[in-house]
């Protein structure tokens, strides 16, 4: 590595970088060490103008894309050359942790500061996004705001998507997007040179292996559907259960179905119905409505495209009397990452002598669209007991500042690229 | 029937008494007819007054106890005399109908109207009661007005229940008191000479059969359960299924389980799970928490007995990876009407020439618990198809009608009994 490079990874600054999460996980912290930040609500906001106020203060760029994605970006050298990218998001699950997605955001910001603090000319820019809505835990589907960007989705699609309270995705967009009037407008699908996302694991392969540094060389395939069943609401004490048509009922006959389709004695294939909405959610009526989530993941692509495929017949036949409806809302192949940046996260924690190993990701994340634009990549650290998506989320601050270094490296590396 | 008494069930007012349904039914409207008026909110409150205004142009003595039943009294000559008492409910389920229920308070209305309009002298008062949460939509349990009127169960018991949205029944009923100031007090749990509650049937028996009245003999069983199952919220991508303890999974498992328990080929046991509320019902998030009911019911004493012990060791054999907790929400153990009130019932169809016919009540109501205090009993009437607890309920005004003459002449029968 050159000295140069060096002198930029010593600038990382572990406690700035720790302090920094502390001050963004008091941005909707809910009890138990957690954060409730939903996309596009008030503590996202909230979150985007602490984060602009960082930039702003080392005179970084900033422009926001019409879905809000976020760029922060330091000049290059070469004003026409496409950036190297770094980036995560900054909304979190309903019961959500300080680290997913924050920590690639605070990262890509440490290294952006880093480099800037060690006057480093880099050929191209380097430029952190902020990706919105990337949880979808209050919109659906998830990855959403890297979706429009690379153009796999047109934000038309989702202005009239509605959370749990009927609240339409374009409303809060527009709040969203109004709050924060003093940026520059950023297109969609611009180019980029790379894309690296740093992310805690979110699964324990690196504590029980004790490696700090996880090379992540691609991202499971992930399948997610909203299932609707149409029934019939009736006095619960009155009729006779052959005269029904139980919206609850037949939606837990499409879950057992489903539990027995995806059934996988080598415990590989991930099977969730996390999202369960009743009407008119009455003890004594019987529903007329269910709308559930099923999300399905295997990392074998053959697998995830036969088992995507056997959900709606599957379902269908499970039916006992009501009707149903069935729409993709997210269909993630699996994604191998770019060569190249694999070779640049793995030898940049390789010459730092940071233990590494290569790994894929359980999880689904904003890179797999970058992926699918640009050479991309991923750098885990690890999380406490591989906890993730609940309050106990953890990690440690010399874990988080040995990522910040490598990914760092792994910038520089590919910013000097012709 | 005595010439006085019919010539007050000749001043039962078809036409005022329908056009009063049709107020009513304006006050929580809901698209296709319905009526979504939530115990102790603003649009019962509204309903309240307009009713107490009916009352107050009569001159009727108008009461009101600390849970928000509320009574209107037709004076009697003996002021030492405990009243004969009709009533119902108007709170209405989430996408309710707008008879059941309201039906019973009218026709108690219409019946004190007609016999004050025929300036009849009655030995003891006639008092109408308007329950407080009988649905059990919003808090549950149901029936609550007339368990804790009667003395089967404490106010305080229920002050710190809460709706879906939070809000504790105890905020929801003192701002529904301080709404209606200008009423007398009534205290819990007095004296009643009997008690006849009028409702539409809720079931098909009366329209298939081409009757009109409905003289119940009875109400059949009912045990209701709110089972709590905790797991832990964890990434639904990255955490295998051995490893995780998914909530909804497990709820899941209870409900197949108790599906079993209560499988009956005869179709006389009912088995309902109207309400499901999933903790954080995020898509990509295993479930921590899974709160739902279940409603069991049945005519026969034994094994309603038999299935309710049966329901908490059902369940926690059923739980695979989560821990869970049950509480007893209702338990109604089967009714046998008054055989005095129901042969008044009987006696006032026959003597007004309306086809009537015995009948055992599927739903619960507040007469249940009536019952226990007082010789009780009910009328039914018929409504459309047998539907109820849905937008679609209906029924005829001139059956309406027909029902509440023969609630009069029941009435006026049992008002002069020493």
């Amino acid at each position: 590595m050159r000295e140069s490079h060096l002198d930029a990874v010593a600038r990382i600054d572990e406690s700035r970088l720790w302090q920094r999460h502390v001050e963004m996980a008091a941005i909707g912290a809910i009890p138990g060490n957690g954060v409730d930040r939903p996309a596009l609500s008030a503590t996202d906001i909230e979150a985007r103008k602490v984060l602009i106020g960082w930039a702003r203060e080392r005179g970084f760029g900033i422009a926001m894309d019409p879905i809000g994605n976020l760029f922060i970006r330091r000049a290059g050298t070469d004003a026409q050359a496409p950036p190297v990218m770094t980036g995560s998001h900054m909304d979190s699950q309903p019961r959500g942790g300080r680290f997913d997605g924050m920590y690639g955001v605070l990262a890509g910001l440490e290294a952006l500061e880093a480099i800037d603090e060690a006057k480093l000319s880099t050929r191209r820019p380097i430029e952190l996004v902020v990706w919105t809505n990337e949880e979808g835990g209050r919109f659906q589907p998830c990855t959403m705001g890297s979706a429009v960007f690379t153009g796999a989705r047109k934000l038309e699609e989702f202005l009239d998507v509605r959370d749990n309270e009927g609240i339409r995705l374009g409303d809060a967009l527009a709040t969203t997007l109004a709050a924060t009037p003093d940026v520059d407008a950023h297109p969609f699908n611009t180019p980029a040179a790379a894309y690296i996302e740093a992310h805690i694991e979110q699964g324990p392969l690196l504590e029980n292996s004790a490696k700090v540094i996880g090379v992540v060389t691609g991202i499971q395939g992930l399948r997610w559907f909203n299932i609707e069943v149409f029934g019939k609401t009736d006095h619960a004490g009155t009729t006779p259960l052959a005269m029904r048509k139980d919206a609850v009922r037949d939606a837990i006959n499409i879950i057992n179905a489903l539990r027995e389709l995806t059934r996988d004695p080598a415990d590989v294939t991930r099977f969730t119905v996390g999202r369960m909405l009743v009407t008119p959610n009455s003890p004594n009526s019987v529903a007329s409505h269910v709308l559930f989530s099923v999300d399905i993941r295997h990392t074998d692509r053959e697998v995830i495209d036969r088992l995507g495929k056997l959900v709606e017949p599957t379902a269908r036949a499970a039916l006992e009397q009501c009707t149903m409806s069935i729409t993709s809302t997210l269909h993630d192949d699996p994604c191998q990452f770019d060569r190249d940046v694999v070779a640049a996260v793995e030898q940049a924690a390789e010459a730092l002598s940071i233990p590494s190993m290569r790994i894929t990701s359980g999880a689904s994340h904003d890179a797999n669209y970058m992926a699918r634009v640009c050479p991309g990549g991923m750098i885990f650290v690890p999380c406490t007991g591989g906890v993730s998506h609940n309050e106990a989320e953890d990690a440690k601050p010399g874990d988080l500042a040995a990522g910040a270094r490598v990914l760092t490296a792994a910038l520089l590396n590919l910013a000097d690229r012709p």
